[in-house]
């Protein structure tokens, strides 16, 4: 994230300005015996669903008018069969609107071709991270967890030496990945680079706690869905980060404290048609938090 | 401004809802010895100059958007003449809107039938603050400071029970308060409802640091405008409150050790047609680090 000492690198303000205001003691020596801040371990960024209802113009134009830099790539955005020329010309659009487009996901597979696609695809748009929801169909069609395919995607990511994120999706999804725990029972002896794409809103939603989420599986840590929610059930519905029951400062600090070194990325499934406010008003409050902790 | 805790309570949020979230230990509870956070000593909110282009309706539904829950009366809103009656209405379509009109201005008056027909407005529009910008005109027409119109004034403040605020307008204004000392100059022995309306971002512009004059100043602290700006000097512009050269951290700080319990105004003056997405994303970074200092 845009923290002040890269704001005034970025923003190309002369050291005279910034020592004038440093002698007025109001930059980077905040009162009370803090010292100066350091970089934040972890970037700010956005998940690409937050943008479902949006073009990839559309979405780069609303990530930069928050001041945010990383976004995760969603296929609807670019899709899995894009040739390698199509990937460039994607990254050089984000690039264009000073995006970095970190990761990818998340992808549903259900097979090892799906899979083995996949991998292709994170591969060819020169990404390191894949967030997947592995499954396969039971008896009543319902979409499950699917250990075996999990076996095959520890293969691939060896062999392709990219991460995988499982997302998590609460209780409405009880059987495919409710909660970080249910992904860690499968994964927990497999290559370290399998790991979660750590939702806090669906791990709130299903009566699990982000916080110790964070703090138990630090080291699978991939990616890493920060939403707020209304209540620690079924029932709770995503809202703008200040306003949820979920304690936005008790999340920063286990990411501190764990060091934290990927992309944060906010997904922000309300009024998604028109998400762009509530976008402001999340980013803002989670920068702020970051700002105000050490 | 809305804590976690008056969020519950305005959303009405059932008590096994909230139980259930602090048992998982995620809510009012925050990791590394941190205790449960007291209410914020003073409040958010936005001044009315913000909204200079809009009519009061279209003010409070952007207010509202935000979630923010006072707003300090600007005479373009609800004039000077206005009846009782008037005033009434203003105040009821406010309280519809969830907002409470706090105060009013700033008032510009040049002569003591100004201040007497301002302060009169402020008793019939029931707010107990009034911010104000005492002038005359020098030999060259040049609006500056007028210390005798602030002994009438100094009269009027304790005839009315009103605390009157001059507001600092930076270097633009160098004979007209550009800062807070050069109020305090003429202040300083008179009434203690005589203070100030602070405006942190013109008091940097001048080259004064804002946290300084809170913690000099805080007896005489009765508003308080709070923006970022992009640089110390006169050149210094409007920016979203996490964007500027201002540290808000040490604001926030400032305000907590002086217990400050006014209102904390937003004075948004980047992109004045349209200036929800910045209202939105300052609110937002400013609550996050309230909710993240104690």
């Amino acid at each position: 994230m845009t923290t002040r000492r890269s704001f005034f690198k970025a923003a190309g303000l002369g050291a005279a300005a910034i020592a004038g205001a440093s002698a007025s003691g109001c930059i980077s020596s905040p009162i009370e015996g803090k010292t100066a801040k350091e970089e934040t371990p972890f970037k700010l960024g956005i998940a690409g669903y937050t943008f479902a209802k949006f073009n990839i113009d559309e979405t780069l134009k609303m990530v930069q008018q928050v001041d945010v830099h990383y976004l995760c790539i969603k296929d609807f955005h670019l899709p899995q069969n894009c040739t390698a020329a199509e990937a460039a010309a994607f990254h050089k659009k984000c690039a264009e609107h000073g995006v970095t487009g970190y990761g990818c996901g998340p992808i549903y597979m259900d097979s090892p071709e799906a899979a083995k696609t996949a991998f292709d695809y994170a591969k060819r748009i020169g990404v390191k991270t894949m967030v997947g929801v592995p499954y396969k169909k039971d008896a009543d069609k319902k979409r499950v967890e699917n250990p075996e395919l999990l076996k095959l995607i520890n293969d691939l990511v060896q062999e392709y030496d990219i991460k995988y994120a499982i997302h998590n999706h609460g209780p409405d999804m009880p059987h495919l990945f409710p909660n970080a725990e249910s992904a860690m029972k499968i994964i927990c002896n497999m290559d370290k680079r399998m790991g979660l794409c750590l939702d806090i809103g669906h791990q709130f939603r299903d009566g699990k706690c982000p916080v110790k989420a964070i703090l138990n599986y630090s080291d699978r840590l991939h990616d890493f869905h920060l939403k707020n929610v209304t209540e620690p059930t079924r029932k709770g519905a995503g809202i703008e980060l200040p306003r949820g029951a979920i304690d936005m400062v008790a999340i920063a600090n286990a990411l501190r404290k764990v060091k934290y070194s990927g992309v944060c990325s906010l997904e922000y499934e309300k009024d998604m048609k028109d998400p762009i406010l509530g976008i402001a008003e999340s980013i803002g409050y989670f920068r702020g938090i970051m700002d105000a902790t050490s």
